[in-house]
């Protein structure tokens, strides 16, 4: 690097801490809409899902996330969907673009991409495939960000990629002017409140888990990019809100209604990708999209359906009264 | 068992579900004061630390957990410990009595002793040598409690004992009479909610990281044992307190002195070990008991103990401003 | 599936069965040439490599493999890759493509490349982003088995990809007429030696690590995919002979070198990524292939450097005496 | 420690280090006969089960490892074997001893009852509730060989300890006088074949696993630990010596009864608990000792017991017919 990009870089690093921009509120990490060869991108299905979404008070969309996944998709399927949500939402909440990959040639070209279609932000888990020191952590994601015109988010998914960012390096890493938040998946609280603690202002810390959530906002994250919001967007914005103001006989109302989810939607298999096929599969029971998974996965049999399916429409129920 | 005896038990089952004591607050694991071979007791420093403990309003105090080094003693010393540590609080608050072993007869003896010494309730994590199923878990608690004289928690620490109590295991346990809590170090605030929320009364839920205690007690968790309460346990009662009033002026302020500790002093080594390295040298430093440690452990080298006492005595100012 | 193509079906698995193809020998997993913007392929390198591999006396090729950095490279250069090998193979021995991806469509897409390049096998790891359980893995092999032309390997890497393909899964997998074989990293000797076991014929069993090939190939084994040919192909393949011909003093002398190799180049740094990195740096030491590497790794320092090409160069003298 | 002291402890380890005892050959790890309380010794079956192992040509006898469910005994049961295991050996073969515990004060005081009654050797595993650093563990180990007046042999069981001891810390931990060699119960070959490489005299190198022992003996190891050996002591003797003379007929004639053991007795059962569940169903399948088992494991029920009683009687025929 010259020495004139060297000031170029310092400056902008500069300004850029100052006006980190901020993000806040529920983002649900979109499921991806499948056709019925399970591959193809169901086109419509994502138009009237970003619709319910924006609809449900929503403050952002992740899409090409875990829940959305990313990883099973081919390319050509995950650029259709970065074009196909970004046009679907024209504006009106800003679309985050997960770029994970092991290859970050890849990640970059779904950043411009993510670029092209007007996307707010992107999000990178860790490489994924090779075990990596923290070191080689820290360098892979300041050369990535280097690289980027879009802002990142880090996303820390440690039962996936094998490696927590620890806090020492997501603090590091914080002080790249184009890194500004952190998407934590790893269920870990104390993780996430060592976070608030060294990160005070100015980076967005987000939370994965639903049943989490309030608690978070409650401690001062900034918010929770939530599965279940899939399926009912606005009792998690309604969480959301009423943590914000500390409402907490309305907190533990809702509260109780996201654990009924997480306990009798997503437990329903017997393996990991319990989680992703309970929420598929009861989107399609409330008719929102089809309930088609690409592999590895494959859709629940006949008897976990059923379940799931009266599970789903009983909460269905108790959603509309409270709300 | 014959049809008498079973239905002795049956009848004591219902009963006893009705009237399993709950138990609530700030329950510090307390540190094993040791001489300088590091193996022998220090009686002294057990009286000093107990009547500190107490003084600062714990609602109990809990023996040979993790944080007081358990494993690591004698059997010889965990009994001393049991004895002296009962006759220290004499009645003032209960003692929970770690027996966490992989014999189960040593578990029972340990049992015994504390029966005899007048604590209150026995506290186990599975047996932690041999991977376990969870039906084989859950019968060996169940075997366990049927012959314990005292009431039983359950202690889920998965980093150490390679083994997560399951949340459904959790469940089935909690039917027996004799099983009344569970305390919960694994950090996984998830796992924490939905117990909450399937055990929702007559079963005590206790946090052990205690930078999650607030957020645990603020969405209906019991209490918290917290091993920073073994320097300052008002400050951790005062945070109890705070987040039972629902004071969130009160929660920041104090919460912000508890991340201040858990960043400062239990990270300064490399290792797993740091946190207990940590907490005894901030307590020697502090002139509340000497800081030895049991093997496997050593003691900080002279650099890192300056750190950690320049670090407590920085805090120890600001607690005494706070409270 | 209709009647017709049942029938079809269970013919060609007959015969199949009868006529799966044996592999055995040393086929290195081929490392990737790159140049100095550590993405692009080194074409003249891949060639130049090929024929260092060929000259001598390999019996086959294998590239895309976790030594090859495969999951670091864009589809763009694995294609590329695929390509050129071949082309510089030239039939002389067989070339195997790895195809391990997150997607299905994406492996599939690589077997096609492949197919159309001449390779005479395919290699896949599971899927590693998502955890997976045995039966969900067991039906994706199977059903990537059907769509592909080439005979498919089944490759055990369960450091990298968080699933152990289990003993009875592969068992389960060797019934495909498709699948062919199983190569082995995971250095776990127990599960080589239950395969070999309930696995006697028609299957191939290649290991990784080239510390127990030998072993491997004492006790029935059929060859080595070791990432040390890369340097001195000659060596593990007279190591190869030697086991075969079970001459104890000439495999005592060679596995010596072996081992020297293992311990002086591939356990340098202070990651996971040491072996490859040595690896590398060692190639470029001896004047094979420049040491460029894909992120999320980048080469060695300086003086870690120095020290694997001063270990290489006394190693090759070595090599030199004893061949 | 003085300079007197130090001067001769000097001297010791130079002698020590000359001279320092060699064992090899199969060397049982004792399972341990109980009554059907599943917690008291079985006097009258150690005695059989010893006289049963010495006229099977054993080198010497493992107690109190994981296979002699050592940390499911009480200390008091510990002893007891100690000494009437030592007792019916009566000088006969050697006895090593294991003393694995958390506590170092426990493992000192075992070492001193196994030195009272005769015993070899001792054996511990790393102190497995704490996760250690390697250089703690290496302290530990060197401050634990100080201590002890039986030389020391190191145990590698990373599934149960969470802890490898690295190649590094055996190297290290071999200049110790009185540290003479190590069981690996890893399973991973690489890891073996590199500390035959580096510790090529002067330091015994068992496996655990007998599947691999032939494997490990061609290639250079000291002998076998090997738990079916409880079995059939002549088995495993034929095959250690079959290893030893490169007789590839004998091996794999005798190699294919171990693996019938390996994957028709250990694999009954749905945990990692199915190895010492089937040998010792197998046990009193035979008549040997009595099945029973200490908690947290139980016996296998009814259908279990019959399948594997069925597989170890058609075993016992082949072994009748080949020895």
């Amino acid at each position: 690097m010259n020495y004139f990009l060297f000031l170029l870089k310092t400056f902008k690093t500069m300004t850029a801490q100052q006006t980190k921009k901020a993000f806040h509120g529920i983002i649900p990490p979109m499921v991806t809409p499948l056709l019925s060869d399970n591959l193809s991108l169901d086109i419509d299905g994502v138009k009237y899902l970003v619709e319910h979404l924006i609809s449900g008070g929503v403050h952002g969309i992740f899409i090409l996330g875990t829940t959305g996944e990313s990883t099973s998709l081919s390319y050509k399927t995950r650029e259709q969907l970065i074009e196909e949500s970004c046009k679907a939402a024209n504006g009106r909440v800003p679309v985050f673009v997960g770029i994970t990959d092991t290859s970050i040639e890849e990640s970059i070209h779904l950043a411009l991409i993510a670029e092209k279609a007007g996307a707010a932000a992107v999000v990178a888990a860790p490489p994924y495939y090779y075990g990596l020191g923290q070191e080689e952590l820290y360098k892979y994601y300041w050369s990535l960000a280097n690289q980027l015109a879009l802002p990142l988010f880090l996303y820390n998914m440690p039962t996936h990629t094998k490696i927590n960012i620890e806090i020492k390096t997501v603090v590091r890493l914080a002080e790249h002017p184009n890194i500004i938040g952190l998407k934590d998946s790893s269920a870990n609280a104390v993780y996430f409140q060592s976070l608030c603690h060294l990160l005070k202002t100015n980076f967005s810390l987000l939370v994965g888990p639903e049943e989490i959530t309030a608690e978070i906002i409650l401690m001062g994250g900034s918010g929770g990019v939530n599965g279940g919001a899939n399926l009912f967007p606005k009792l998690y914005v309604a969480l959301y809100n009423a943590a914000i103001s500390r409402d907490f006989v309305r907190i533990k109302e809702l509260q109780n209604l996201v654990m009924e989810i997480s306990t009798k939607i997503y437990t329903v298999g017997s393996y990991g990708s319990s989680y992703l096929k309970g929420l598929k599969a009861a989107l399609s029971g409330l008719g929102i999209i089809q309930g088609n998974i690409a592999p590895p996965f494959t859709t629940f049999d006949e008897k976990e359906m059923v379940r799931v399916v009266a599970s789903i429409k009983e909460i269905e129920i108790e959603v509309a009264r409270v709300l």
